[in-house]
């Protein structure tokens, strides 16, 4: 890993998110922090104060002598900050234009501005986290739900670093007893001890990474939101179904960046699930309470999801569009929902246990809200039924990244034990093992690439 | 006035701007702000830090211990903070769930939810700012450009309370003065003497007063923008004209609070001046480069107007809409933009000027970007020529609240002069006198009225 001078120079950003508020903060780092801020600061001398203390004071242009904004500048000295670095934080009255000019004069006076995620990157790169607990800050930031939320501020605590940084250990340490065994062969059975060793430990690695792949599933829902189609032909009641999974406080609209308005993410807390909800725009847009979404496009949504509500009209027999949706969705995760049972019912049971082979049945009155605590209750169970642990110090793998990691280490250590089996020679096993030790290091960002590092980091958002 | 003992109790909110950032910020002020961030808090013990420090710790569910979040929490004691009475600010990675979930910890351990503006209304209560300077520090944060920003930032700091406070003290001397003559009248000139102090004074404060409201027009387009339609049939090029106004990071683009996000108000930065663009959906509603406003609704838009851009296909001649455009919007503020100047011409500059009365025109190309700057020059010059002063202590009536004050002011002194003139007895005088002090002091928040505090604060974000 070679690091360019450039990354060390003092960066800056609105941290805030964007908008109007009472407080926004722009937020420098680096080498000349205190520099650019003498620069642009009336108030006490910034030489003299100490760190980690807020002063009052005003923000002025250098270049005019405008006074630009009154504001509480904080000093936080290296190395206990954030980035390890030297940190000013501006925190002004939260004006758009105040706001904008303050970090234009930042930049004008020597930081250069931020890429997303460049603060965080700086705390990995400086070493005061490793990268899955950056990636956590910003699961953390993105968290749909008090349960997401605990996951990720698990991860940030290192409890994964942790475990991942002690298999690593164990692995290295059997790899340096190999490397030992090899380059001193006084006695007859070095083979046959290094064999024993090498499958031993790689017996035992590989069931500590099957038992952390076990939380991947739930884990990356916690993360990600659990992608949920609700299906169904017009008129059963999809737009009540919808409104009341997303009732109120209970929905998080996040506009997906980089795209327009219109593009949405909605997301509904079930319980601490957060569903993620696919396509809802063909549902909002009703006219005369008919959700239009075609059966076209409901095959989309379908291929998409995780987990299909199939909402049927328990009012009216079942129709062959019913029937066309049922059999589109077998083989999914999905729940029937029998919306509509305040009327008098006409659908037949039995014809629905036996189309969908017996799934998850729920009869719901969408109007009197009834059936809908069970429908939650149901999508809770379905998907983190005993499973989750509420122990704050288990372990999650929730990051698709670190999933497919954990999958490679496990196939490598199965390579290792199969070259065992079939007697390959140890220095070649031991190119496994070693394989294994560089693809956890991918995790906690022990072994990496420069390229990974900016991709990864460039999903963050600004100020950040 | 009566202050309730619930305004002094404990207050909390969120002070950053809604939604997913690098940094949110949970703000709590009042006597119990430090007892109830160490409820939650584990750190450094809160009550040894000093005032105004930064300092490490996490966020617990005190129920729970589920820990929440790793933050930076600032403490800052009595009196010298925003409010006057202890702040406690935790600064925490800007999720939106987690910072929730801390604000619900700080309610639910001793806090109640401030109300929109709470902490600045507390800042005045507690006599920390006066009214005028409550008020500038709202429109900092809504400051649509740099000229904006300038005058709100030159009232915040006090310079339009000090010139109304100086005004109100000439008036209570004089007063007293009166006051001691009536009392003491061993004179046989008293009156006449008192007459001619009374007219004195009132001339004079009504100078001040009259010279103040001639900053007012421009102060008021800086506060809250000029309102500017675009008016044109169809296919002459506003939708371009729009475009090149809102040109990119000169657009400020905000959501109307308490409605959807379909009514937006857009505002255009010309040369400092906040240019509010009325009802562009019907501009940006285009298909086939068709602007479609209808003339009704154009009729409303331009009543709603302080300057009307009309724009006029120069390419071709004129036709009857554009007649009756002119119509619709002669007596108004107006620009005619003559458009598509790169084709032949067609259009009888004679006669727009005739139709126009010689209105303001210009020849744009919006293809070729020709004029478009000349268009923002004149209309900074239509309305700041000579008159916007560059100096920073500059005083700029800038609020429709002040400048109804005033002239109710300004009224009280003419009605001071002319009972004067027509002999009424100085007692009475002297009662209109009494009132412009009280009317000035209604801008200062020296006099007021609690449910004027309560209405002018409610219009303030949360969180300030």
């Amino acid at each position: 890993m070679v690091l360019t001078t450039t990354e060390f120079d003092t960066i800056a950003a609105i941290s805030t998110p964007p908008g109007e508020g009472g407080i926004s903060i722009v937020r420098i780092s680096g080498e000349e922090a205190l520099d650019v801020a003498k620069k642009i600061y009336r108030g006490k001398s910034l030489d003299k104060v100490a760190s980690n203390t807020i002063n009052y004071g005003h923000i002025i242009d250098p270049s005019t002598g405008q006074e630009i904004d009154e504001v509480m500048l904080s000093v936080m000295r290296a190395p206990h900050t954030y980035t390890k670095e030297d940190i000013i934080e501006i925190n002004c009255h939260g004006g758009i234009v105040a706001t904008n000019r303050i970090l234009q004069l930042v930049i004008s006076n020597g930081a250069r501005m931020a890429e997303p995620g460049e603060f965080t990157k700086r705390a990995f790169l400086n070493g005061r986290i490793d990268l899955s607990q950056s990636e956590a800050v910003m699961d953390l930031i993105e968290a749909k739900t008090d349960r997401s939320m605990k996951a990720a501020i698990n991860q940030l605590d290192g409890n994964l670093s942790h475990l991942i940084k002690h298999l690593r250990k164990d692995i290295l340490d059997v790899l340096a007893q190999v490397e030992v065994n090899i380059d001193y062969p006084e006695y007859d059975d070095v083979e046959t001890m290094t064999s024993k060793l090498l499958r031993e430990k790689a017996t035992d690695v590989h069931k500590r990474i099957v038992q952390l792949l076990q939380t991947a599933k739930q884990g990356k829902i916690l993360r990600d939101g659990l992608a949920t189609s609700i299906i169904g032909r017009p008129n059963v009641g999809k737009s009540s179904l919808l409104n009341h999974l997303l009732h109120e406080d209970k929905a998080i609209v996040t506009d997906v960046p980089g795209t327009t308005r219109d593009v949405l993410e909605e997301y509904a807390n079930v319980q601490g699930v957060p569903l993620k909800l696919v396509d809802t725009a063909g549902i909002r847009d009703t006219t005369d309470k008919v959700e239009k979404i075609g059966v076209d496009r409901s095959r989309k949504a379908i291929a998409s999801a995780d987990l299909i509500l199939l909402v049927l009209n328990a009012s009216e027999e079942l129709t062959d569009e019913d029937r066309q949706l049922i059999k589109a969705t077998n083989g999914k995760q999905r729940i029937v929902v029998l919306n509509k049972t305040d009327l008098p019912i006409k659908l037949k049971l039995n014809e629905i246990k036996q189309l969908t082979h017996a799934d998850h049945i729920i009869s719901t009155s969408a109007i009197k809200s009834d059936g809908l605590k069970e429908l939650e209750k149901l999508i809770s169970k379905m998907f983190f039924d005993e499973g989750i642990s509420s122990s704050q110090n288990d372990v999650m793998v929730t990051n698709a990244r670190h999933i497919g990691l954990l999958n490679q280490a496990k196939q490598a250590l199965e390579d290792v034990i199969k070259g065992l089996d079939t007697g390959m020679p140890v220095d070649l096993v031991q190119i496994d093992m070693t394989r294994c030790w560089d693809l956890l290091g991918e995790i906690t960002g022990d072994s990496y690439q420069d390229e990974l590092i900016d991709q990864l980091f460039s999903q963050f958002c600004l100020g950040k």
